[in-house]
């Protein structure tokens, strides 16, 4: 079969290697469509980042490139292996991508997410979404029901997205601001809508707020260069401020931002992985008693996230922004998300 | 009467002023002592910075400078104001020393220390516990018991420390890590071991190191210059990390340092007040899914701070350094917190 794979920075090849087999508890399903993230973009440009090192094998996957890309993916299932229950082939299905050590103390405390050894499928081997087929372990396949499964491709970042809004707290008819509009955010502003917060969002580049307003996934879309962001959430809220702010961009002034429009007592979640030690507003913090959270991937996210779906609470179609085969994943996909960021919402491959 | 005012900059006097005269629902308390605060200092040094301006009267308060310092106080109830209820005359008692609007959101929720119109007794107006004698709202006053009321006067600084434990959401048993052996970090290091929290205290000054093992108030005193302070914690806690840890010096690598010793899902609070914004490992916050949250203050936290030190969990006796007179606060009080401030923890003044 083909798949896509890293084997050094720079170097992703559509290698053509033996298809997976079953083993009992796992499940084997062929990939309808991937997503590429921005993960997958940075461990081509600089990685290996969450890609193990030559001569360093993933301490669960045992694995060192070349490994299999793709994590955000949706298919069908076409094999079970022994012992496997509530599923059945054919059906359509998400991942949630996880190797976890299931020893460890986060582990132990149900944060898998924070698992000390944490691997992602597609990134630390386990193959991938950007290969013909995968096999898993059956606890991280949830099914879509008749969710389309392009749409179910976005349900790996809608899920980044729930677990944000989750950590936050935030609850229907409160105010929320998020602090850009790129893929994350804008998803993210999507699950917000589909709960029945209210959502103000801020973002500088053009392309990015033309596509908030299309999707109607705010109530409100600012850009700071042009507005008073914080006059008009003050504005919009009877003075009071947002509820909860949302930090997308990885930029220390969307970061102070974010500290500035949210109410005394209010609630900060930084989404972004940060390439830098931003320079922090504390004495905000302090003096406005915020809860600035850090929120990573999602544990217990995807049911919930898929019932915003197939509910149609979340509509995903608008965010799909172009469908491309695993051969071009480098000059339309990966070329696309350098050069033309701002265009792009959601690449799907079809591999 | 004699009260020591802040007049401007660098210029504080004792001087001989009206005493203050009871209104309804307010008391009158003969101060007994005095401590004084880091904010104290920091008014000398480079005020107004609590305290209003000239020409620019406190909201609440309505006063401008010549203003009365001193706002962790206790003292005795000489006279009581039409309909106080609760309290007698002779009832040894401590003031937390608030303004606030009882109309903006954050009063509304409850959160007075958040009031945005807040101003301290002691800073904003409203005489202080500098002055021999003061008049306050009764909401404000609590019997302190038997406790000395040397002791009592620590009540205000322990409160900050009880606030800041409460917002880390801290139980028994569990284990703390305290960036700074400041007289903040300290008093709330005794809280913690008052409730039974096993805590760490970290501190590079041999001064305060010395006061942290004489005091017994840490399970483990390290010193970040010498000491493998992340391995020592780990060592502790079985590798698991510190369940909360306080910042208590304004310094960047405490901040970090924090964010380091604490495990997955752990709660760093940051009690410090910053005179300049930080850099911040905000990819730590992310990936440990940290939460870090501000303290101000305190609200409703005094009851059960006197019942600490009423209980003898928490001794507020080895904190007091030195005690003196009025005459003696720029000279022995404030040039002590600049000169010799790792000698000193807390200066008790008896105006």
């Amino acid at each position: 079969m083909k798949a896509l794979r890293f084997h050094g920075p720079g170097d992703v090849r559509v290698d053509e290697i033996d298809e997976p087999t079953v083993r009992p508890g796992t499940v084997k399903i062929a990939v309808a469509w991937c997503g590429i993230c921005g993960t997958d973009l940075h461990e081509f440009l600089e990685g290996p980042i969450f890609v193990p090192a030559d001569g360093h094998p993933h301490p669960l996957s045992g694995e060192t490139p070349p490994v299999t890309l793709g994590h955000e993916f949706s298919g069908t299932v076409e094999e079970l292996g022994e012992g496997v229950e509530g599923l059945a082939v054919g059906d359509g299905v998400v991942v949630e991508p996880y190797f976890v050590c299931d020893d460890c103390d986060p582990c132990r405390s149900g944060n898998y997410n924070l698992c000390t050894r944490m691997g992602f499928i597609g990134l630390a081997g386990g193959g991938g979404g950007l290969g013909e087929k995968v096999v898993v372990d059956a606890r991280w396949v949830h099914p879509v029901g008749d969710v389309p499964l392009d749409q179910a491709a976005l349900v790996e970042p809608l899920a980044v997205g729930h677990h944000a809004v989750e950590r936050s707290g935030v609850q229907a008819g409160q105010t929320a601001f998020v602090g850009g509009a790129g893929p994350i955010g804008l998803l993210l502003a999507a699950v917000l809508k589909g709960i029945g917060v209210r959502t103000v969002l801020s973002e500088v580049s053009s392309a990015r707020k033309e596509k908030a307003r299309e999707t109607g996934v705010a109530d409100l879309v600012l850009d700071p260069t042009v507005d008073d962001v914080p006059a008009r959430v003050a504005e919009l809220t009877g003075g009071r401020g947002a509820d909860v702010a949302f930090e997308c961009a990885g930029v220390d002034a969307v970061l102070d931002l974010c500290l500035e429009v949210v109410r005394p007592a209010g609630v900060v979640v930084n989404v972004s992985i940060w390439g830098h030690r931003p320079v922090v507003d504390v004495a905000t913090i302090v003096l406005k008693e915020i809860d600035l959270r850090g929120t990573i991937a999602y544990r217990r996210d995807h049911a919930a996230t898929i019932e915003l779906v197939a509910s149609g609470r979340v509509d995903p179609a608008p965010f799909i922004t172009a469908r491309i085969a695993l051969e071009e994943v480098v000059e339309e996909g990966f070329d696309t998300l350098v050069h033309r960021k701002d265009t792009a919402v959601k690449i799907l491959v079809h591999p």
